[in-house]
C-alpha cells in the first residue's frame, strides 16, 4: 500500500468522540476547506469583486475540478464538468441518451436506483409526452432485461441501501450488444471504489461529490460523456455557460465543444472552492488502496456486530466484492437504534423501512474507530437502550 | 427616507480605493458573510456533520430564505423557493406554463431577454418536440404582439444591458387579458427596485441572488409562483427534494405542496449560507428609499458624463423612472475604455457589442463614489487613455 491513511485522517477536522459512518450521506469536513472558503471569500470576492471570475478561475472551475474527479473515476481530460444538482444531471443525460436513441421508447433501471432517479426520469417521460416506458426490474432481472427496445439502461451502480454493486462493465457491454446507450450513477462509487468508466465504456456518467468527495453539504454534482458522444449530444437544458460563446449573447443557442455543453447557469464558487480543497485530499491516494481497506473495515464490522448482535441481520452482500463501501444491517427498529447510536457518538444513517446504514470510508476511519462502534452497538443491543420515547420520535429528515 | 445609508454601507467589505458599479452583476462582500460561512464550515458541517441537516436548519434554508426574499418582491409566505441557478428556474416555469396553456403554442419574448432565458426556451421547446414557438418581438412591441396564441410570456422586467424597464403590471394584465400567463425574470429587478408580484398578478417569478441580493459568486435562484397556480403545476424537474415525503423513498413521484414542488435536488447549503447573511442587510431597508437614492446617484452619473463625455451616447432610457437600477453608455471602443476605467479603481463592466454598464447600489454607493466616478472616467476619455494594447487584448469573461 503507498496510501498513508494516518495522513489523510490528519486533513479532516473530526468532532471529538464520534466514530463518523455516514461519509457515504455527507462526507467530513476537510481541514483545508476552511482556510479555502475564507480565502474565496475575502481575497477573491471580496477583493477581486467580479474581476475574480477571470483572475481568481472562477470561470474555469467546473472544468478544472472535473478533470479532478476523472482521475477517480477513469475518464479522460476534459470528458467531466462538474455544476447543479444529481438530479438535474440525470435530467440532462437521460434527455440526451433518449434523443440518440429516438426509435426506441425504453428506460429501463432497477428497484435499487435512488428514487431521484427514478422521480426525474418520470417527470422527462410525461414532459417528452411520447409513450417512453419506465422499466423498473429486480436488480438480479436487470441483465435479461435489456431488450432491444431499451433506448437506455440507467443504474446506480452501488445500492443506497444495501450497498449492493452492479456489474458495470458487464451490463454496459452487454447493454451495447442490445443497442441501447448506458448511464451510470456513480453517487456512491466516486471516491469508495476503482471506477473505470472508459474501460467499460459507460456512455453517460453522473455522480455526486458531498459523500466520498467530501466536497460539503450541497457541493455540485459531475456530469462524464463519452467522447465520441459527446459532440453528438444536443443539451436539453441549454444554458448560457453550455453555449459556444457564452459572452457574445447570441440571439441563438449553440452548443459549446464537447461536455462543456452540459455546464447550464452560473457556477457556485463558494461550494466549488469547498469541493476543490476537498479533491486536495486524494493527491497520492490510490483507489486500490482504498477499496483493501474499505474490505478491510467493512469486514470486521460485520463480523463483530453478527457475532455481538444477532438480531441485527445483514442487508448487504456478504461478498465484499459484491458491494461498495457500506453495509447495512435491518432491523424493524432500525430507526430507534440508530438514534442510539447517534446518541452515543456513533452516527450512521436510517433509510426506511428498516435499514441501518453504515459507511467505509479510509481517508478518516481507523480499524479501532470500527472496534469500538461495534462495542457500542452491542451495547445498545444487549441492553435495549434503543428503546426510549425520544429515540422513537422521528425528526423530518434523518 | 428611513433607511441609513452610512449604516449599510459598513456592512460590506469594500476593497480600499475602488469605486465599484458592478453590483448589478455580483454583488460584493458582506462582512457577516464571512463569519457566517466559517460558522457553517466549522460548527455545522465539520462538528454536527450529517445531522446538521436537521440541527442547523439546513433543509429549511430553500423556504426560510425564499421568505426573506419574498418580502422584497411582493411575494406572500411560503410562494418563493431557492435553489439550482436561474436558468433551470426558468425552465421549470415554463415548462410549467406550457403545461397550463397545452392548447396554445407561442412562447412570446423580446429581444431585450437575458439569452440565456432564451437559450432555455429554445432547448425546451426542440425537447418538447410539439411545434412551440418561441417569438421574440422589440421591446416596444411586446405589449401589442400578447394575442391569444400565447401561452406564456416571458420577459426580464429589467434589460441587461440598457436598464430599460418593463411595464410589468400592465403587461401581466394584457396577458391575463389574452389567456395568457407570464413569467418574469426579475434577475436586475430584485433589491433594485420595488417590486410587487401580488399586485402586479405575476404567474411565474424567477430571479438571481448574486446581483443587487449580493449572495456571492454562484450563489442559488429563486423562483415564485402564484398561490393559485401552485398546487396546479406538476414538475419537469421532479427531483427527490420537491416530493411531497423526499425520506419515504416512495417508487413513484408526489409533488410536495405548493412552493416546495420547485425544489430538485440537494441545496448549496454554504452558497446558502453566504445569502443567509447577505439578506441580513436589508433588514430594516425601505425599497422605496433605495429607489429614489438610485435615481439620485444614476441621474448624477448620466449629467456628469454627458457634460464631461459627449462621445459616450446614453444606451438607457433618460427617464429615470423607465429604468432599473443601472446605466449604460455607447462607444464603439467600448470594451478597451471599461479595462481602462477598471485599471483606474472604477469597476463596471463591458456587454458585447459596446455597452458600458453601470451598476447603482445605494446599499454602499455614495454621491462622492459617483462624482469620483465621473472625474476619473472624464479623465480616460480625455486622454485617451484607453488606447492602449493591454486594453484591446480581450479576456475570456469580462
Amino acid at each position: 500500500m503507498t496510501t498513508d491513511f494516518a495522513a489523510t485522517r490528519a486533513l479532516f477536522d473530526l468532532p471529538e468522540g464520534i466514530i463518523y459512518l455516514d461519509g457515504n450521506s455527507l462526507g467530513p469536513l476537510p481541514r483545508a476547506a476552511i482556510e479555502r472558503l475564507d480565502r474565496t471569500a475575502r481575497a477573491e470576492w471580496g477583493q477581486m469583486l467580479i474581476t475574480a471570475w477571470n483572475r481568481a478561475g472562477w470561470m474555469d472551475m467546473p472544468r478544472r475540478l472535473g478533470d479532478r474527479i476523472g482521475r477517480l473515476i477513469g475518464a479522460p481530460h476534459g470528458t467531466v464538468v462538474l455544476g447543479d444538482t444529481l438530479s438535474i444531471k440525470v435530467h440532462q443525460a437521460l434527455a440526451a441518451a433518449l434523443e440518440l436513441r429516438a426509435d426506441r421508447q425504453v428506460i429501463l433501471t432497477d428497484s435499487g436506483n435512488f428514487p431521484s432517479d427514478i422521480y426525474m426520469a418520470q417527470g422527462l417521460i410525461r414532459t417528452l409526452g411520447r409513450g417512453h416506458v419506465l422499466r423498473v426490474v429486480e436488480p438480479e432481472e436487470v441483465a435479461d432485461a435489456i431488450t432491444e427496445e431499451v433506448a437506455v439502461l440507467m443504474l446506480t451502480e452501488v445500492d443506497y441501501r444495501t450497498g449492493r454493486m452492479h456489474d458495470m462493465a458487464g451490463l454496459t457491454d452487454r447493454a451495447h450488444q442490445a443497442g441501447a446507450l448506458t448511464l451510470w450513477d456513480l453517487a456512491h462509487s466516486a471516491g469508495a471504489i476503482p471506477v473505470d468508466v472508459t474501460a467499460a465504456g459507460v456512455d453517460f456518467a453522473v455522480g455526486c461529490t458531498y459523500k466520498y468527495l467530501n466536497g460539503g453539504p450541497g457541493a455540485p454534482a459531475f456530469i462524464h460523456m463519452a467522447p465520441d458522444l459527446a459532440d453528438r449530444v444536443r443539451p436539453a437544458l441549454s444554458g448560457w455557460l453550455g453555449h459556444e460563446a457564452p459572452f457574445a449573447f447570441d440571439p441563438d443557442y449553440r452548443p459549446a465543444q464537447g461536455i462543456d455543453r452540459m455546464r447550464v447557469g452560473t457556477p457556485p464558487i463558494l461550494q466549488m472552492a469547498a469541493l476543490d480543497a476537498a479533491l486536495d485530499v486524494w493527491d497520492g491516494v490510490d483507489m486500490s488502496d482504498i477499496r483493501t481497506r474499505s474490505i478491510e473495515l467493512s469486514q470486521a464490522f460485520i463480523a463483530g456486530v453478527e457475532a455481538a448482535c444477532p438480531e441485527l441481520v445483514l442487508a448487504s452482500p456478504r461478498d465484499p466484492l459484491a458491494r461498495g463501501s457500506q453495509v447495512s444491517f435491518r432491523h424493524p427498529e432500525g430507526y430507534a437504534i440508530m438514534q442510539a447510536l447517534i446518541a452515543n457518538g456513533v452516527i450512521g444513517d436510517f433509510r426506511a423501512p428498516d435499514i441501518l446504514r453504515f459507511g467505509f470510508t479510509p481517508l478518516y476511519l481507523s480499524p479501532e474507530d470500527i472496534r469500538r462502534a461495534v462495542e457500542i452497538l452491542a451495547g445498545i443491543m444487549h441492553n435495549r437502550a434503543w428503546d426510549r420515547p425520544e429515540y422513537r420520535r422521528r425528526a423530518k429528515v434523518t
